[in-house]
């Protein structure tokens, strides 16, 4: 009586452990689908006041900001887009697994561990450069552009965020997997 | 006799996969240490011709690189100093420890994988900032400067080289534990 109590508790956290592991996975898919798709389609167009010649009045030019611009907002968009593909295939694969084969759930744990170099180092890269955006550097003279682009700008760090609560999901799915093989073994 | 040599087998394959750890967390800790010595030197000074007058000869001014100017390298040299900070102190506690705590080990593995992330982030934020120095960009008139400040570009390179080498260490160390895991459960 007692054993078949301890078995059905272990089954219990078990599987309260692998829907949480589900969770945490879909969430970390669609935070790092929302921060690509919200990068990728982000694209402002302003009018700037240029001064070709001092006698003249200035002449307003039409500009435009779009991702492609900058390479650390292309990598953001790629690596999002895989950590976001990824989770989606890892999903299937757990579910069709469901915890059977060992080489299956060691690959998915060494891939998410991929997963949150990949989007930590983008987090980081688009960081820097929004940060550089929104505040200058006079140093090496590289002016703020978020005075001119503003709601590129928000859309920037919204998407920032949004991948920044992705990596952290997936640094979650492995602290998870950490715990039940240590209570495990 | 049989069960003798298997005894034997795991007590060998146990401190093969320990003396790993401690050498890959030994590789983790140097390699973080000179990256943020490296970068936390990194100073040049340099003369460039200025312009203040056109109709008077432009004059020579002194320009200093240093890696308190720029917020990603100040944050690169912090995260490094606490990776390297970090695997002495892990390796410490895992001779101390020696596998008996297992709530010692999880700590070790979770603060590894924080590393990660601190490290991968770090080199994303500087690469991104090093690639514009180097390249420049057009699109929002921020001008190269690596031509200006070549020997600072280069040690920054090498700092970065290594601090990725770092991050892929840390990183091993995870992988490490997780097969040796997989393998007891």
């Amino acid at each position: 009586m007692e054993t078949e109590l301890k078995e059905v508790e272990v089954v219990n956290r078990r599987s309260s452990f692998n829907s949480m592991d589900l969770t945490v996975r879909f969430l970390a898919l669609a935070l790092t689908l929302v921060a690509a798709v919200l990068l990728g389609v982000n694209k402002e167009t302003t009018t700037v006041s240029v001064t070709l010649i001092s006698s003249l009045p200035p002449v307003d030019v039409p500009v435009t900001a779009k991702w492609t611009q900058m390479s650390a907002f292309v990598y953001f968009v790629i690596a999002n887009s895989i950590a976001c593909s990824y989770g989606a295939t890892s999903l299937i694969l757990i579910l069709i697994n469901r915890g059977r084969n060992k080489l299956v759930s060691l690959t998915v744990t060494i891939l998410d561990l991929v997963m949150v170099g990949l989007l930590f180092s983008t987090v980081g890269a688009t960081g820097s450069i929004g940060l550089i955006a929104y505040k200058g550097n006079s140093h090496v003279q590289w002016d703020k552009v978020c005075n001119v682009f503003g709601e590129f700008c928000n859309q920037v760090a919204v998407a920032l965020f949004l991948s920044f609560a992705g990596s952290i999901a997936y640094l979650l799915l492995i602290v998870l997997a950490a715990i039940k093989l240590h209570k495990k073994f």
